[in-house]
């Protein structure tokens, strides 16, 4: 059995905006494109596109992983697969590049499972392989998303954000395995720190939710897991003052790191990409920028499944 | 010198909501009524209304010991005060008493004081007294709010709550300090239980600012205050039981409690009401049911100083 390719686009997406940890993400404007069809045997995977190196062709791919646990839910029988990923995703960077795999290789199986499974279930699917919605679901959905998950079900608010709110993210070429940058996190904590981001991170979303830029940087503070993770990102605190020296209305680690990612008005956008870069280029870390704003569309399905 | 009284009307308000520990606070439509006015010397403290009884009327008292605070910054000079408290907030029941004696002593004291102090000057030195903006934000300003104070500045987003979401207030005739309601809190506690905190709070925001109050449920649970409270309060988790089977959106401890908070629409209020107080009844336990809603206008002040 043969079929025509389905090809679905994703967004990239920063978690956590500061405080908001394992909560609070927002869809960027950078995209990775995936087709997917049937074939007659096998797993063929192709990549190209950025970092495609480090992106697996075997059964380990991550999109391939995703759609099978769409094609096992809803029973899809079938000989081969064929996957094209033309990825525009930093890997590894905390840009959500395994959040557009998941969502894009669910999106397109479900496709060619004849769309059996609804948002909501994708989005639950996808938000249990990850263990935590605030990539998966700005991805799915677009947008700024606040998110729970519980274990099971994913409880989330989209706000659009404007496009003139620009997001700066400036990705060292190195990698750093989210598993790394978690384990560095400890197991107890303060109860003032606690307390610290829960204020922080609600008055993030009220800010956001309420185009109340000017207190960003108060509510992008964050004690829970930036701090640890300085460790492994030493040029992180440097890069946050000369961010906010140079205008930034905040800034912070995007996800788990190491991208470092500022949020400003475009008129600022010259001069915190100069400020930021120096501290790049002063330590002589390779890196590269990316001026990106809110995505408000989520994933979509460029060329459905004709066997509808 | 004597001058004529000043008087203001202060609303009550419920902190926390769950788990908006020190930061989300919502103003209610219970209000304290202070009048104050410069006599020939000496200090004279009249109080009427609710727990008339619990209020200080000497040099401890709190709107007392607010105003002396005002009249220091803005060097006031006076022989004698005269206070007149027309309480209609329990008093230390987790509804802001305390919130609307700082502000009300400091917003009549400032009237007193011929108008020195800014908004934004009076939230200040009140948070500065309390230690936290959650009461005294909303008590001032009206509406929810989503405050943070870092020891010298109170930042807040307000948003303003329709009158049909209404807020049933369960307190016990019993008072229970802050302090020792502080105090039962640990020193350290999971990074897990600050992950859960930080998620809730920030969808409690987005819900509410968003009018979602399908999410309510989910987005007040709390892991920071209300397990340790429970010891002080033991009636607190049959509460919650009955509240949410009785078709609450949420329930929660109202700051420190010992009042127990339900939102619902206008429609499940007798229901709630009733479920709730057979707890109450079935334990012996005295209390007070006040259904309430989110009071949209903040302190002000009835009558001015003649003098300005």
């Amino acid at each position: 059995m043969e079929s025509d390719m389905v090809k679905v686009k994703v967004p990239a997406s920063s978690a956590n905006l500061g405080p908001g940890f394992d909560s609070i993400g927002v869809a960027l404007n950078l995209y990775t494109e995936i087709s997917m069809g049937f074939i007659e045997e096998g797993l063929l995977i192709e990549v190209s596109g950025e970092d495609y190196k480090e992106i697996e062709t075997t059964e380990n791919n991550l999109v391939y992983k995703a759609a099978k646990k769409v094609f096992e839910k809803t029973e899809t029988q079938y000989e081969g697969l064929k996957i094209e990923i033309k990825n525009g995703i930093p890997i590894g960077s905390g840009l959500g590049s395994s959040a557009a795999a998941i969502i894009g290789g669910m999106l397109a199986a479900n496709e060619l499972a004849g769309g059996i499974l609804t948002h909501k279930e994708i989005l639950d699917l996808a938000a249990s392989m990850e263990g935590h919605a605030d990539n998966v679901a700005p991805a799915l959905n677009g947008g700024l998303n606040v998110t729970v998950f519980d274990g099971n079900t994913t409880y989330y608010v989209k706000k659009e954000l404007e496009e003139e709110l620009k997001f700066i993210a400036f990705t060292p070429k190195k990698l750093l395995k989210t598993e790394i940058a978690r384990n560095i996190l400890p197991q107890k904590i303060d109860f003032k720190d606690a307390v610290f981001n829960t204020g922080r991170s609600s008055l993030l979303t009220a800010a956001l939710f309420s185009g109340r830029y000017d207190l960003l940087k108060i509510a992008s503070q964050d004690m829970l897991h930036q701090k640890y993770r300085s460790k492994l990102i030493p040029e992180m605190y440097a890069c946050f003052e000369k961010a906010l020296e140079a205008g930034a209305y905040s800034v912070f680690l995007s996800g788990a790191g190491p991208t470092i990612m500022a949020i400003c008005p475009e008129e600022k956008v010259k001069r915190v990409v100069y400020e930021v870069s120096k501290v790049y280029i002063d330590r002589g870390i390779d890196y590269r920028v990316y001026k990106l704003h809110c995505e408000n569309n989520g994933a979509q399905v460029l060329k459905a499944s004709l066997s509808i």
